[in-house]
C-alpha cells in the first residue's frame, strides 16, 4: 500500500478545498490537488474515488451518527424528539467545523452537479431517519413525515448557520427552524 | 418540420411507458419507443430530448401551475394556506391521471438515476414555491420552511396516493400528510 504519508487524507482535503474555493470545482484536477498536498495521484485515489468524493466522504459517517442517535433515543421519546436527538448529534459533529462547512457550502452552491449530490445526500438521510423511526414502532406515514420535517429543519438551519457572519450554535439554529416549521403548519 | 403526425407526442409517451414498464427503463431504446408508436426516431427527438425527458417533460408545466396558484392566493391567506392552494392546483392536474402516475412512479422507483431526477424536480418545486412566498412578503426563513413543509406533504401524499389499490382524492391525501406533519412537530 505504499509508504506511510502523515495525515495524507487531511492534507488532500485541505488542498482540494483551497483549489475548489480559488479556482472552482470544475477547473480543478486530481493531479493539482495531489501536487498541492505534496502527494501523488496514486495516494489521492487510495483515499478518495474522485474529486467529488472529497466533499461527500463524510456523508456516510454523518448519516450513521444521526440514525444511531434516533435509534437510541429514550423509548418514551416522541418521534420528533427522537429526530431532534439525531439532529443534535449532527450539530455536535459539525459545530467545530463552521469555517470548513462555509467553504464547502460555497463550493456546492456554485455547482449544479454538486447541489444535486447534496440533495441526494439529504434524501438518503431522510430515508435513514424514517427507517429508524419505523424500527421504533412509528407508523409508516408518520415516520416519513417526521423524518422529512427534521431534514427540512436541518437543511434550512444549516444554510442559515453557514450564511451568518460568525459561528452560532448549530443545534439551536436547527431547533429554531423546527419551531418555524411548526408555526407555519399551525396556521393551516 | 416533416409531415403532421396525429398526436405524436401522446403516442410516444404511451409507447415509452409501456416499454419502461415491461422491460425496464435501462433496457428500452428511443428506436424501440418510436417503432412501437409507429413513428420515427426523428419524430421522437422533435418532441423529447431523450428517453428520460418523456418522464419529466411535465415538470415545468406542473411547477408553473403550482407557483402561479401560490402567487395568486388571496392576499389575506397565510403562507401555508397559499402553499395549500398551490398543492391543490397540482392535485387537480394529477387527479385524472392516477393510473399513469402509478406506472410512472413504478418506473422511477426502480431506477436510481430517475429517483435522483425526481428529487431534483421536487427541490426545484420547493425553491419556486419559496420564491413565490417571498414575493408575497413572507420572510426568508419562513418562506423556505413553509415551502419545504408543503413539498414534504406533497411527496409523501403523492407516494401514498399512487400506492393505494384504487384512486383517492389526491388533494385530501396531501392535506392529511400536512396534518400529520403538523401533529409531528406539535409533539416537540
Amino acid at each position: 500500500m505504499g509508504r506511510w504519508e502523515p495525515d495524507a487524507r487531511g492534507r488532500l482535503e485541505k488542498a482540494a478545498m483551497e483549489l475548489y474555493t480559488q479556482r472552482g470545482f470544475d477547473q480543478t484536477t486530481v493531479a493539482e490537488i495531489a501536487e498541492r498536498a505534496g502527494l501523488t495521484k496514486r495516494t489521492f485515489f487510495r483515499h478518495y474515488t474522485d474529486k467529488r468524493d472529497v466533499l461527500f466522504a463524510g456523508a456516510n459517517y454523518l448519516q450513521d451518527l444521526v440514525v444511531k442517535a434516533v435509534a437510541e433515543a429514550p423509548a418514551a421519546a416522541t418521534p420528533i424528539a427522537a429526530v431532534v436527538a439525531g439532529l443534535d448529534a449532527a450539530a455536535e459533529l459539525l459545530q467545530e467545523r463552521w469555517s470548513g462547512a462555509r467553504d464547502r457550502q460555497a463550493v456546492i452552491t456554485a455547482n449544479p452537479e454538486l447541489r444535486e449530490r447534496e440533495l441526494i445526500k439529504l434524501a438518503n438521510l431522510a430515508a435513514g431517519i424514517a427507517a429508524a423511526l419505523r424500527d421504533r414502532g412509528v407508523p409508516d406515514r408518520a415516520a416519513n413525515l417526521t423524518a422529512e420535517a427534521g431534514i427540512a429543519a436541518f437543511k434550512c438551519g444549516f444554510e442559515d448557520w453557514v450564511a451568518r457572519p460568525e459561528p452560532h450554535d448549530l443545534a439551536t439554529v436547527i431547533r429554531e427552524s423546527l419551531d418555524e416549521l411548526r408555526a407555519a403548519t399551525e396556521a393551516l
